[in-house]
């Protein structure tokens, strides 16, 4: 299966959106699923999908339309959702336990294995097969188990130390939920900042927008 | 000042972003801005930021770049953040709990008032200046006080049934932190889905990427 070397970040950005809806559409058990039924449900032009799928080969059979399981198995295989994922929690607060109690990410493959937080106090009603560690006990864990992805809960504050700490221990993957970009921390980071007032800011201007022109629906 | 009529999604969803870094830039004391520096700060073209800035009129001067307080204050207005926004939390679990206490969102207008959930026992802790109720107080609560914005912090089996009854109460903004898209509960919901999983699935490709070809930084 030919595959280009280069696949833009707007097209991985898309892949998730393709996983989800494919996913509803393996639980409705429907087989196979044209461009243009896809573009209908996610607000996008049927050409700009079947450009965004020429990019990891060919799934689809001129006027037979995509076999739904066989595109979602390879779009999860491209964002890496067939391997399992071992991440840690740093920074135990109300973002932290959300995170780590959150059973549906081991349906795809990540599994939230330990917590860490500098106040001990609050490593307390862990989920089950989640460990609990004080910061100070990140080393010696990062040197004994595998990591690889840090969710980095910590304060605005914490967050540019706590990344630096990581990137001192190799560990270069960082799911960013503190209000800062951490991209800047180091040249072996791959951080993903969640900005989530960016949405609400969003919210806010189509909600003002349908207080004017009356309301209109957002796609995703 | 011309404005156009219609402003793409895709713009929109860029604001956010563009109002981020002019008040970091405020924050430097930076007073001008070309294109340029803002294009090579957000890993974007400069004439994709002078097209979008162009759909709310003229803000910069051929040669003299664009005024960071003036472009940053006009987006703000675009996007609402110059008035004030009520906003409730229907379940009051971790995530509910990260909403209400962060801080953050009161600096861009967008207060707490109330949190909701069906057990009473959780309405505890509460964050200055925040009400508690059961869900049956809701409808009194609608009745009487300001609700521009609610966020939807319930299981997904609880989501419909709620965004059915906010929709019911006239309360159609909907922030929605739960794992389905409650979009199609009526065509008065505004909604703006988080999901959070899309962008750790966008890490996972890229750490998976960057453990094969080196590391590589990702914008926003």
């Amino acid at each position: 299966m030919a595959k280009k070397a280069f696949i833009s970040e707007a097209v991985i950005k898309r892949l998730p959106r393709y996983h989800r809806l494919l996913g509803q559409l393996e639980a409705e058990n429907v087989s196979r699923v044209s461009s243009y039924d896809l573009a209908d449900r996610l607000n996008v032009t049927a050409s700009q999908i079947r450009q965004d799928f020429s990019n990891f080969g060919e799934f689809g059979q001129q006027g037979h339309g995509y076999n739904v399981s066989k595109l979602r198995g390879e779009i999860a295989s491209i964002l890496g959702l067939d391997r399992p994922h071992d991440l840690i929690v740093v920074g135990y607060g109300n973002i932290g336990r959300a995170l780590a109690g959150y059973s549906g990410f081991r349906d795809d493959n990540f599994f939230v294995r330990a917590v860490f937080d500098v106040d001990p106090a609050r490593l307390r009603d862990l989920p089950e097969g989640v460990e609990g560690f004080t910061m100070d006990g990140l080393p010696a864990y990062a040197a004994s188990r595998n990591v690889d992805i840090a969710c980095v809960c910590v304060p605005r504050s914490a967050a540019f130390g706590v990344a630096a700490v990581l990137d001192g221990l190799g560990i270069g993957r960082i799911w960013n939920f503190a209000p800062v970009d951490l991209s800047g921390v180091s040249k072996d980071i791959v951080c993903v900042n969640i900005n989530m007032s960016d949405s609400l800011f969003v919210l806010s201007y189509y909600a003002d927008a349908a207080r004017r022109d009356g309301p209109e629906s957002l796609p995703e």
